[in-house]
């Protein structure tokens, strides 16, 4: 048996996320079908780094499968790539030990979010994107956002999920960053609660516009209470970005 | 009567193009239907820099209208966005002189066509560039593209359009640069002939994977013979940049 790793990339817009649903257009449905039809083993199931959500993209999702194929492992990407849609697509694939789990193993994962606040909407990255009608302060709003750097309980930007044993993560890094129109805020970090990452979009959002002072972020982490931090941004401007394994 | 000057941007994946068709859905009509109904004045007309063909992206398209409606040139962008379908913004409005004509005063335009040579399909971008499945030397494609620069006939770069007066026109700027995995290929003239761009791109790239040597350019722009150039490369990495006025 081997134990092959995979890096995707993929357009959220058209999937319900990663995980297989019935009835749904997943990334998980969509990639397992095409990896049994290519590998002539019906039952085959990829562990992914971690979910993502209906909408959100990614430009570095790790997967791993067994199988008893003997394609290799440099054919591998260009084999799937022939027959998957061309909104998913397959980067490398590695051959790792009978331990790997992508899941499991992952140490870092690096999630981008994507903001736009010129006056008028831009169609070219309505998919990519989320459009503010306000001016953000980019500079405020990376401030804001150091607060929540190290190890914190993030149970304020946490949708609840049932039976999630603890909301303490460490965000390694956090910025925001401008490139014209544009704002990445960046957060890379041990794990990831429930929509975390748009959760902390949204907040900073309504800092950046002015809304809230750049002095409520540090109220919000205290009070651990979803309630507290802003609306969840919208999944079209959330980037899984690279996952980091040990 | 006000003549107003519109930039615009669109997506151009679910356009018919620009110009008006029955039965069609273009960038014109979804313009005019709107303008339309926030002007009230059914017969308004916008007059296009020049066309673009289906699939093609603006980022910076402009068109005019005469109109007697008295809503201020700011309030124009935000009140038109509101009812045009996201893939469609309009990004400035600016009134003009009553002789304005955006296609006949036009004295350059900025095409950019956009590639992307890594083995595998990008998802995110599939509806903005062109993949090549070999890797394209974009040195060797810049060095052929100055070839074209300056006042020639493109003949062999044109899909011939009936009663075309003249195949001459002068290439101002013509550049192939990579950046990463992608190339853009920017080229501005005073006008531009029917698919100009496109056969450029598609030449180039023949030459840029080796298919074709450098030299073959001179060769090629000398026959004024389209069969002698390489095939119209796909609308979806087409990008009318900027219209520039006197």
């Amino acid at each position: 048996m081997r134990n092959l790793k995979l890096t995707m990339r993929y357009d959220g817009t058209d999937f319900y996320g990663w995980q297989r649903q019935p009835g749904c257009r997943t990334v998980q449905d969509t990639l397992e079908v095409t990896l049994a039809t290519l590998t002539v083993e019906p039952g085959i199931r990829v562990q992914a780094s971690g979910r993502t959500d209906s909408g959100v993209h990614a430009l570095g999702q790790v997967g791993n499968f067994v199988t008893h194929c003997r394609i290799p492992t440099d054919v591998f990407p260009r084999a799937l790539n022939k027959m998957l849609p061309d909104d998913l697509s397959i980067l490398e694939c590695v051959e790792m030990p009978e331990s790997f789990n992508a899941n499991r193993d992952a140490v870092r994962k690096l999630y981008r979010y994507v903001m736009h606040d010129a006056p008028a909407r831009d169609p070219l990255m309505r998919r990519y994107s989320c459009h503010s009608n306000a001016p953000l302060d980019g500079a405020v709003m990376h401030r804001a956002a150091q607060v929540l750097h190290g190890t914190h309980d993030f149970h304020s930007f946490e949708t609840e999920w049932p039976n999630r044993k603890s909301s303490i993560r460490t965000i390694h890094h956090i910025a925001v960053s401008r490139m014209g129109e544009y704002l990445w805020l960046d957060v890379e970090a041990d794990g990831f609660l429930y929509n975390m990452v748009r959760a902390i979009a949204g907040t900073l959002m309504n800092i950046g516009r002015g809304h809230w002072p750049e002095s409520d972020m540090a109220r919000i982490i205290a009070a651990e209470d979803r309630r507290e931090a802003g609306p969840t941004a919208p999944a079209q401007g959330l980037f899984l970005i690279r996952v980091t394994y040990a």
